[in-house]
C-alpha cells in the first residue's frame, strides 16, 4: 500500500492506494459514532456490503442514489438530507462517499452542508474519482445552466483507494478516468506524459502496477497544487485544462451524455489546438497528445451538431470567467499550461471552426 | 451613527447602527463589479430601490422571495441561482441580503455556495435581523424534518442596520425581535436584562433612542461571544438559550404559523421553568422573565393542542444532540446561561406537563 499525504495545515489529509483496502477498520477513523455511506445503485451491489464491515463498531445507514451526472443536483441531493435527519443522524456524523466524481462530489457537499458541517471520508471506485475528483475538496451540484455551480470547498478526513474496485469498471468508464490522467502530464509533468506514451496498453488492459503507479503520480501531481492553493485563487486553476470547453460540452448536451472524462478530452485537445493557433505550442506537440488522447479510446473533436456559437456561449458561463473575460488554460508545450486571459476571441472562434 | 466590530481575524467586519443608512455608498463595499440584492415580496416596495443607489457604479440585479419562513428552503434557494446563472454573474459577485432573517439565511447561505463561495452583505431590516441573525456568519435554510439543518458558517462583509427601517415593521415582528433581546440579558447580562425592564414600553412605543441602544448592546454580546467560538465549538450554543423548544414548536405547528421570536420566548420561559424545576433558579427569577417577556407582547406557553409527546420528540432532532443525548441551554440565574445534558429527562417531560 502507498500513502500519500495532501498538506493543508489543520487539514491535512491522507491518500491510501492499494489492494483490497475496501472493509480495512485502520484506514476509515470516523469522527463521532455514527457513519452514513452514501452510493449508487451500481456501486452498492458490489462494494457497499464489504465497506460497512470497516464500519462494525458504529452506527450505520445508508443511502442509494441513482447513478449519472444527470443527478447530481439539489433535489437528489435533499435525499441525503432526508436520511440523515429520519435517521437522527446527529452531528457527530461522518459521511463516506463510496463511488465516482457524482457520489463523491454530492456526498462531499451533503458533509459541508448537514447541520453547517460534518466530517466525510472518500472511498472513489472509479479510475476519474480516484485520480481527481476525491482529492482536494471540491465538492458540490450542477445547476441547468452550469456545472459544479453550486458548492464548497470541504476537505475529506482521508481518501481510500481500492484499485481492486477499478476491475468492475466498464471500459469506457477506464477511458474517461486516463484523460484526467493525461492532463497531469500536460499540466506540468513531461516525464509522466512519456511515461503514458509507453504504458498506454497496459493500463488500458488494467495492469494492476500500471495503474497503481499512473493514480499515485496523478493524485501526487495533484496533492502538490492544491496544497499551494487550496481555493483556487491562483495556480490551482491549472488543473481545469480542458474543463472549460468539456463543461460547455456536457451542459449543452445534457448532463450525462458524454462523461465529464471524455468532454476533458475533447477540452484538452481544443485546449492544445488553439494554443498552437496563437503559436504558443508546435502542430507536432498538438498531433502527439491528440495521438495519447486517442490511444486511451477518448473522443478528441466537437461532437457533430454541436455549434460553435452555443459552444462559446456555455463557455461564458464558468468560474472562470471574470469581468466578462474568461480566463482559460492553455498550453505553451507538453507540461507547460498557463492560466490567461490574453488572447483574442476571434481566434478563438476561429480555432474552433477548424476543429 | 454607531460602529462596533466582530473580531474574527481576516474574517473581522463592521456593524454600522444609524438612521437613514440605507443607500450611503460608503457603508457597502463590495467586492468584484456585480452586485445582485435578494430580497422579499414585503420588504422590496419599501427599499430595494433606495439600496440600489448604494451601487450605483456596479452591475446590479435583484431578486424577489416569497416572504415567510416556510419558503426558506431548498427549492426557493435555487430561484438565487437561477438568477445568478442567467444573468451570467460570475465569482467576483458580491449578494446582498435585504430583508429579515429568511432573506439573511438564504442570502448569506446562497453566498457560501455559489461557484463555492462568494462574498455577501448583510443589510437586515427586522428587529429580529438587526440584532440576532444578521451578526455571526450562521446561514442555512430549513428541511421539513429539522430548522437550519442544511447550511454553512459565512460570514459577512459588514452589516447594516438602518434604524429607519424599523418604522415599518407590524408590531408582533417588533416583539418578535424583542425575544432576542431579552436572551442576550438572561444569558449573561443582568444588567441589560434590568434596562430592559425599566424600558420595555419606550422600546415597543419604537423610541429611536432606546432601540439603537438595546440594538447595539444585542449585537456587542452576540459580537463578543462569536468571536470567541466561531464554530460553536463551546460557548456559541448559549446563544441557542430558548431555540431548542421554539424549534420543535416551529418545526412542528409547520413553518410560520409562529414567528421565530415567538418560539424563542416561549422556549426561554420553559427553559427557566425546568431551571426552577431542576433547583438551580427561584421561581422568582422565573416570574420576573415571564413577565418581562409578557410585558413585549410574546406568548409565554406551549400552544395548544401541541403535545408534550410530540414536542420530545422534535426536539430531539437538534443540532446540540450528542450521541443521543439532547445538551440543553439552561439557566443558574438571570444572566447565568449554562449548557448541559446534565439533567433527568423524566424532570424534563415533568416540567413541560407543568406548562
Amino acid at each position: 500500500m502507498k500513502k500519500l499525504q495532501v498538506d493543508l495545515g489543520a487539514r491535512s489529509y491522507p491518500i491510501y492506494i492499494g489492494e483490497h483496502l475496501l472493509g480495512q477498520t485502520a484506514l476509515t477513523t470516523p469522527y463521532g459514532q455514527q457513519v452514513l455511506i452514501v452510493t449508487n445503485e451500481t456501486v452498492a451491489p458490489l462494494y457497499l456490503k464489504k465497506t460497512l464491515t470497516a464500519f462494525a463498531n458504529f452506527k450505520t445507514d445508508s443511502v442509494i442514489l441513482p447513478d449519472g451526472e444527470k443527478y447530481k443536483n439539489l433535489t437528489v441531493l435533499n435525499k441525503i438530507f432526508d436520511t440523515l435527519l429520519s435517521q437522527r443522524f446527529d452531528r457527530q456524523t461522518t459521511l463516506v462517499a463510496l463511488g465516482g466524481g457524482v457520489v463523491g462530489d454530492m456526498t462531499g457537499f451533503a458533509a459541508a452542508c448537514y447541520q453547517r458541517g460534518v466530517p466525510f471520508i472518500q472511498i472513489p471506485t472509479t479510475l476519474l474519482a480516484q485520480v481527481d475528483s476525491s482529492v482536494g475538496g471540491k465538492t458540490g451540484v450542477n445547476h441547468p445552466l452550469g456545472k459544479n455551480m453550486i458548492g464548497a470547498f470541504h476537505q475529506p478526513l482521508c481518501v481510500v483507494i481500492d484499485l481492486n474496485t477499478l476491475q468492475t469498471l466498464d471500459d469506457r468508464q477506464l477511458s474517461a478516468g486516463l484523460a484526467e490522467v493525461i492532463k497531469y502530464g500536460l499540466i506540468n509533468d513531461l516525464e509522466f506524459f512519456e511515461w503514458l506514451e509507453s504504458h498506454a496498453e497496459a493500463l488500458l488492459a488494467r495492469d494492476f502496477s500500471a495503474l497503481s503507479f499512473a493514480i499515485a503520480r496523478s493524485c501526487q501531481d495533484k496533492a502538490n497544487i492544491v496544497a499551494k492553493d487550496e481555493r483556487e485563487s491562483g495556480q490551482r486553476a491549472l488543473l481545469n485544462l480542458g474543463h472549460t470547453f468539456g463543461h460547455a460540452i456536457e451542459t449543452g448536451l445534457g448532463y450525462g451524455v458524454y462523461l465529464h472524462g471524455e468532454g476533458v478530452a475533447i477540452g484538452m485537445c481544443l485546449a492544445a489546438q488553439f494554443s498552437a493557433r496563437l503559436g504558443w505550442m508546435s502542430e507536432t506537440d498538438v498531433t502527439r497528445i491528440k495521438r495519447l488522447i486517442e490511444k486511451m479510446v477518448l473522443p478528441t473533436r466537437i461532437p457533430k451538431g454541436f455549434t460553435i456559437e452555443r459552444m462559446l456561449e456555455l463557455m461564458q458561463v464558468d468560474k472562470k470567467v471574470q469581468a466578462g473575460k474568461l480566463r482559460l488554460v492553455l498550453l505553451q508545450g507538453i507540461g507547460k499550461a498557463i492560466i490567461t486571459d490574453q488572447y483574442d476571441p476571434q481566434l478563438l472562434r476561429q480555432s474552433l471552426k477548424q476543429d
